[in-house]
């Protein structure tokens, strides 16, 4: 998988999350593998997140002194835990003779837009870490932080520092990126539900969107879409073992049994029901533009068939957004005059997941059969190209999993 | 006191160091008192040092990662101390209505030389606090940290914070430069010891700088000088009060009976006596060249009368200092063929300041006579224009301080 860049050694970008720094053992752990690499010839960049609970840890701080900070400031405050980590990290690296520089965002040249907390990065002007790698140096990048135009410091949002490894990745043109993590990989289900769960060698960037989006959290959508578009390969693996991850790429050997690649349970989202809306053309349109205005997420929709001229509409939003989403929802009722709402948090959304199903019809029937034989009752079911998803009762989701992973012959 | 600058409006700069700032009900506190300056039509630029212990507990991080961190490094991860401390502030200023933005060293454009860990500052392109304070915000900088020509992140070494402050206010002809710490002032003794210490409203910078130099550790020599270079008016004041504290400016109020401002007594130094050195022309200086380049801070010098051809020589240094002395003096020992060394780490350096003793004869007289009175050995002195300091026995310090405190009136 090692493609040799312009450098004429092959260049590897790792990150490392959170966990993989919590302590300063850890860290030194970090720096052997580090150097283990450097040791094969191999060119490395770093990118390191915030000590373990740092990030929580400033914004309790913050939270102390104002229930609304400024999102400049927060930026200001947040992003001095990835300063901490790459310092400490260099130091861990001088210690065992490996030569190495940290680089905070603004350093490297990681620049974004306006906004903060959640900043788009525009693009990565990476001759620092060029001129860095070629004096044979480790660069550590701060991950999850760049700078705008006015040199203000920004910060990238959930799963920041993943969207810098992929970025740097992509800039310098690397023959991997590493993503390390504390799971071993990506698993055709939880580990902890399914006892013969399997880590999967390889998967494709759409089926791990897929996975990413439906709550497997080995990875933020929002970085696999960058690595998709760009085709950087990845390799999801832990920094505690040397056991090999999973790599993502879009070259996926065609294995003509494999239908299903996973199955994931998303306990995270609650149903809205709105109902006995009139129907009428353009009312979805309606109350979508007041919630999208509200900047809620919403994940599934389903409208049911028309009944004397109404019609009931659910849809799910992430349990974080619901109170949100009650203020805007009493609103649309009126506007739209429904009748009324209905909330359900105790969903729970259980979706397979597999290129395969693309090309094979009967997936879907296999999957509502399996759920029936455990008399588990299907609420929503939704479908992509490479995604089934059903609604159910949150009580009956590890169930669920478990039955599916063996209808569909996972643990093999 | 108040000058006006060239905004038009008088212009402070305060500094509060870490335990104004310990936290975060205190930084509200600071924000109280920032925005009572601001409602008097005042502007502000407030110069913060890291909250409480952080910087220790940065360099205790990285004492587990490595003995030996490089500067640069150092500099990387203790610089985040002070950036925490600007955004908390600029929360809470935000929080009672007060527009704040905070700065970075670099984002102020404090250029710094290439040293780490104790970096001079070069210059400091005020900018971007100009542009800020014209929109009628209060800037809120970080003390302690610049950056050098190689865009890379400096600190300024010990008291690094007041010579952010104070270089901050020279650059824009601030009318005050406010130091906020916990004791309300200069004192002509240390209070803890001298009961009836009174608090000097004003003093001056020649003054002061013997005070800090001597262990009055309110404010670091180094800052100081600049202060005086630049003719920077200081008031040294507690954040607990309101109490008007310290005022050092070169304006002093000559009044004829003030011979002395202070005592003080520095606990901090070890002796170092070399004894029976062939007293040839260059010996001091062969002596003295090893130790400067050993780093080693030399404070007082005492040579004796030469008998036979010989002579002992005595200096301090401070007691941390003492190992790596001892180190260097061993082979010092050989070179100048001395009898031997001895050390003595039971001293205190017992000093009185004043203007007044310039002009007056019989200071040191009455120094020594109050000293003998209470039965005290001197067993060095030193003596400059405004100062007299005598080496005596570390137990007797506190009493020798209680008897000149009351032999020169100081409690009046």
């Amino acid at each position: 998988m090692v493609i040799f860049n312009d450098m004429g050694k092959s260049l590897i970008v790792q990150k490392y999350g959170g966990s993989s720094v919590a302590n300063t053992d850890r860290i030194k752990n970090v720096a052997n593998r580090i150097a283990s690499y450097r040791k094969k010839g191999h060119s490395v960049v770093v990118v390191v997140s915030a000590l373990g609970d740092t990030t929580d840890e400033l914004l309790e701080l913050a939270g102390r002194i104002t229930d609304k900070p400024s999102d400049r400031e927060l930026d200001m405050l947040i992003s001095t835990g990835e300063q901490v980590s790459v310092a400490l990290l260099a130091m861990a690296l001088h210690r065992i003779g490996i030569d190495a520089i940290s680089l905070t965002g603004p350093q490297v040249g990681i620049i974004t837009d306006r906004t903060h907390t959640k900043a788009k990065i525009l693009k990565i002007s990476a001759d620092r870490i060029r001129l860095e790698l070629k004096k044979g140096r480790v660069v550590i990048v701060a991950g999850f932080q760049g700078m705008n135009a006015d040199q203000e410091i920004t910060t990238l949002g959930r799963g920041g520092s993943d969207l810098t490894a992929v970025a740097v990745a992509t800039t310098l043109n690397a023959g991997m990126c590493e993503i390390y993590t504390d799971v071993e990989g990506v698993y055709t289900a939880d580990p902890r539900v399914v006892k013969d769960a399997k880590k999967l060698s390889v998967i494709s960037y759409e089926e791990m969107l897929e996975l990413a989006s439906l709550g497997a959290q080995v990875m933020q959508a929002r970085s696999m879409e960058v690595a998709k578009k760009y085709s950087v390969p990845l390799h999801i693996r832990s920094s505690f073992t040397d056991k090999e991850g999973t790599i993502i790429s879009k070259e996926v050997k065609a294995m003509e049994e494999v239908l299903v690649s996973g199955v994931t349970a998303n306990k995270g989202e609650a149903k809205v029901t709105i109902c006995d809306v009139p129907d009428r053309p353009g009312i979805a349109a309606v109350i979508f533009k007041d919630i999208s205005k509200a900047d809620i997420n919403v994940d599934m929709i389903i409208q049911n068939i028309s009944r004397k001229g109404h019609t009931d509409l659910s849809f799910t939003v992430p349990m974080a957004e619901l109170n949100k989403t009650k203020d805007v929802m009493n609103k649309i009722v009126r506007g739209v005059k429904a009748k009324g709402v209905v909330y359900n948090n105790e969903i729970a959304k259980v979706s397979i997941v597999g290129v395969g199903m693309k090309t094979h019809s009967g997936v879907a029937a296999k999957m509502f059969q399996a759920l029936a034989s455990k008399k588990i009752n299907i609420d929503m079911i939704s479908t992509s190209e490479i995604k089934i998803s059903c609604v159910i009762n949150k009580k009956y989701a590890d169930g669920a999993v478990r039955v599916l992973h063996k209808a569909f012959n996972l643990g093999k």
